[in-house]
């Protein structure tokens, strides 16, 4: 296993002496960054000019190519002053950097060098000590410490694991699959009580490489790992995470990093990453979507926190999912940000289930058999509107047990009380109308009534009027449909992201649900492309093509729904959607005047250009 | 101004002393209960056989009878030992009793009588004290204090105000001229900084009444009320309250009862009820419904918190609105009941709203003028559809300036973050699929994006198609539509009621909501007599009637939206519930599949009875 270790520091600090010592004591060779300056930079340097930061750019590029060739074979350790994080950002791309920082007071080290070089001006190292950026992330060694200490603290990492999985679940056990597939050292750790007492050997077995370390007591787990840690929590939401947050904070030290991949609320990771801010410790807070299979073979991952610790995080990257090479791992914003990007996909989600739910409902109704739905939705995914979630329906359609399909056997009632009603509850918090996604949460909630359904439906039921549905009218509708509930949900994560100042990038959002996610799909894709050239929403093409169409389709679809007895929710939303935000003139003027009757609530005026409220007496003509 | 003083305590507390003395005070007669006792009683007396409640419940009528009788003269001092809140009730119906116990102690007493009589039989008096049930509510005073003590305690109350009301904004001031139009005395307070600095001193001299005192000094307020304190805030809702409440209560000594009447969260109520129960206070929220009109006329009251505290309260009683003479002010449950209830109430409103928005949206598209709609919205109010609503819509309609109708000249954005947004909340919190309160925020919402809809429409919108709308179609569309929002609006409120164990009577919430609240109609009217009689919200003619109805006007009326590019949220949400909830088989199964595909989530299955969650290998056939 090649490591890649960079020594960085002002000058004085140590940096040669721990690094030849280190090339020893691991057999990796040791770099000198000074000894690789392209000649401009030697000459300049010889005029007694200093650098500036365009100098040092290829300079730092070339370091990066040959720490990169390095890695391939045996590693290295190199030696450079690395002050600012634009140059780390640069001396560490594509590498799994171990980073350790020689940190020392200005009187210490100024000392130190005067006795090796009595002419060293002291505003050149002052200078330096201002320039340093020291970073969140990395081992920090003190520059009062022997070179003894120093060695021994790094040799003792050698054989600790880069990156930590704590829980064991489905996922949890998907996602270290994952890591291990990339090369990435693991350890892992699921505790071993009741039917959990065998998760971490049965694991092991499983896995069986030198690459993984597991553990069933936590303190053994935490000092497996390198500093800075970096510890994935895989446990249910809620109360789970906080008493493992509980039980890991007295076992780590300064800058290890706790990184949340379950599905919790934004809300509770917003607090969690300031309460353990005050311990100096990280919280970073990742959406992960994809189910199981995203999580082995890469999910969508929705990372939210503090930039730099996240981009220090590059085991995020390497074992989320990839479009064209590129990670769908995008950093998503700060605070909560990443949680509350994956609460607004899985609110999504929830409407273009439901969206399949009601075409099914409407096939049903005209008479076509399960087969026949299979058929249909299957030849829909070469017609430009594939995504997973279509996908998977002939699958499940064409299940069977003794010539029956599944599908009837199938209690037809869905709970929803997690990541939809969140969605539905921040829309309304910030008084979005994400209808599409509450009317998909609603509609749940009325299939759960299903003991209330049956006996009004035995009392008032009627037969839907057998109709046979146009299929390519109900294709359009449902590419409309679908169109209008991304275009929602898109337009309340921008309108909370400006409510909260979280300045989340629409087009990296797009970009992350381009693979490994539940939405993964053809429809995505073009709304990541079209964002990385529109800032607006509304001027995305595939926006404008959806309003300018006629409608008919999804017209008829919704009436198709009404003559048949079919409830369509989430097609009747998307249509309403469309009127209302092409109504100029809304009623809403008659809901402002009763408010003004009753409540004395005032009206805005159209002819009165302040927003001064106005009031009338209503009954006084 | 007359006073009923009913003393009451175990025998040999003092209840003759205190009365005789009182009453010489007060100049007010004195009245022995044992001296009113029927024939039948003294006969069985003194047979030596005690009485059981049937024996005493003519006896405390007639007491109540002659207490009436009083009132209507000078008042009257009685003294009786009242020990169960059953006599209490009896004893005080109709009346604003001002109540003293005596209070002692068994061993206390016990010595007093053996003083006086040596052969009281000490088990008698201790029945005595194992059936007092202390009240929450009036005077308690000390057995062990002096006659003089107690006489100068209670004289002192006599100029004292029954009620006080805090904060004289529009509502406020209402409710106070509504409370003294009662012949209630009542004391008023409010600050006197910035623009409200004359309020009070303007309130007193509009009332002019020797009933009211006014206040500038929360303590003098507080020092004017007769204890146990009833006040009342009329504050805005949120941190205003809270901040009242810190003033208060170290103001004030246990028992008093404070009375939120204002719009608060009703979990706000909850923690607030909480919060003074610990402090040995009272707090009760009481949703008010009526606007400025109500609360000066009679509004809708739905108190919420103790019982036996909120039947002390008979001024909510005397001051709200009453339908046949019964007060639309019954108990509504513990806890935040009251506050609940009414943002329910609010959240039927906002629905109620919207549907005659749409109302008037479809008149318009079918080129009525303003006149028109006016007229024959007018007529429906004789139809069987009279509301309070539909009934202001003429006002509205006909209020013209310079020739222009009035609402034409009306921004149409309307805002809702109150109590239409914490109903929707409250409904997904739950499951309930309140779907007309959530479409109404929903297009209140929608309606708020003006400048987006402006834009939009510029580019993309269409002409409404003119159509004439069947008049009498969209009559009974907009009436089956407010069946199905009550209905909505009801079952939401019966599951909270019943997942907290609040005990919601649904006949009582339709009854207070029959006058003076925003929701009266004759609907509601309907609700309230169907509901008297039975108990499942389905088993109602008025329910049983919706869902037997064809629909075929609501349809229409559907349909009618779509052709004519009118968004219609409220009509297709009582639409879709229609079909959702007569359907046997909903297309929820689809979703299950889904989730348990992607997630294995588990599914139930139809033939197998337990609960257990099943799980499938989808892609293996």
């Amino acid at each position: 296993m090649s490591r890649i270790i960079i020594i960085m520091g002002v000058s004085g600090s140590g940096k040669t002496s721990l690094g030849l010592a280190l090339s020893q004591a691991l057999q990796i060779p040791f770099l000198d960054a000074d000894d690789f300056h392209p000649q401009e930079n030697i000459d300049k340097m010889s005029q007694g000019l200093s650098l500036n930061d365009s100098d040092r750019a290829p300079w730092l590029l070339a370091l990066n190519t040959l720490l990169q060739t390095h890695h391939k074979q045996e590693g290295a350790i190199l030696a450079c002053s690395a002050l600012k994080e634009s140059y780390r950002v640069t001396l560490s791309r594509k590498l799994p950097v171990e980073w350790i920082l020689l940190k020392g007071d200005y009187d210490l080290i100024y000392n130190r060098m005067r006795a090796r070089d009595h002419f060293m001006p002291a505003e050149l190292l002052r200078s330096q000590f201002d320039t340093l950026e020291v970073p969140s992330y990395g081992l920090q060694l003190s520059a009062t410490d022997s070179l003894e200490t120093w060695k021994t603290t790094v040799v003792q990492q050698k054989n600790k694991k880069h990156f930590g999985i704590i829980g064991l679940g489905v996922m949890g056990k998907s996602l270290a699959f994952n890591t291990l597939s990339k090369g990435i050292p693991l350890a892992v750790y699921n505790r071993a009580i009741g039917n959990e007492s065998t998760i971490v050997s049965d694991f092991l077995k499983e896995t069986s490489t030198p690459l993984c370390d597991g553990y069933t007591s936590i303190k053994e787990f935490v000092n497996a790992l390198h500093t800075p840690r970096k510890i994935l929590l895989m446990v249910p939401a809620g109360q789970p995470v906080d008493a493992m947050i509980n039980e890991l904070t007295p076992l780590l030290t300064t800058n290890d990093i706790i990184i949340d991949a379950g599905n919790s609320h934004y809300v509770d990771t917003e607090r969690r990453y300031k309460a353990l801010k005050e311990q100096q410790l990280h919280f970073v807070g990742v959406g992960v979507s994809g189910g199981q299979e995203g999580a082995l073979k890469g999910p969508s991952m929705m990372p939210g926190g503090d930039k730099t610790v996240i981009d220090s995080i590059w085991e995020l990257k390497a074992i989320a999912a990839k479009v064209q090479g590129i990670s769908c791992a995008n950093y998503m914003g700060p605070d909560g940000a990443g949680h509350y990007v994956k609460m607004i996909h899985n609110g999504i989600e929830y409407a273009q289930m439901q969206l399949l739910a009601e075409v099914y409902d409407i096939l049903k109704a005209s008479d076509y058999s399960t087969a026949e739905v299979a058929a249909l939705l299957e030849a829909w995914q070469k017609t430009g509107v594939k995504s997973y979630l279509l996908g998977i329906m002939p699958d499940i359609l064409r299940k069977e047990e003794n010539g029956t399909p599944l599908i009837d056997l199938i209690v037809d009632a869905a709970s929803g009380k997690g990541t939809g009603v969140w969605s539905s509850k921040n829309a309304l918090d910030y008084g979005m109308p994400a209808t599409m996604i509450a009317a998909a949460v609603q509609a749940r909630f009325s299939s759960s009534q299903r003991d209330l359904r049956i006996s009004l439906a035995q009392q008032y039921g009627r037969p839907t009027t057998a109709q046979k549905v146009d299929v390519q009218m109900l294709f359009e509708a449902y590419s409309t449909a679908s169109i209008v509930n991304h275009l929602q949900g898109l337009a309340l994560i921008q309108a909370v992201s400006n409510n909260l100042n979280w300045h989340i990038s629409l087009a990296d959002v797009a970009q992350n649900w381009r693979a490994g996610c539940i939405l993964k799909s053809e429809l995505v894709a073009r709304f990541a492309l079209e964002l990385a050239k529109n800032h607006e929403i509304e001027e995305l093409p595939l926006i404008k093509a959806a309003f300018e169409n006629d409608w008919d389709s999804l017209k008829q679809i919704c009436k198709f729904g009404i003559d048949t007895n079919v409830p369509l929710p989430c097609f009747n939303a998307a249509l309403t959607h469309l009127f209302a935000f092409t109504q100029a003139q809304s009623s809403a003027n008659i809901i402002q005047a009763q408010r003004d009757y009753f409540g004395a609530h005032g009206y805005k005026r159209k002819d009165i250009d302040n927003d001064q409220l106005q009031h009338t007496n209503w009954t006084q003509q």
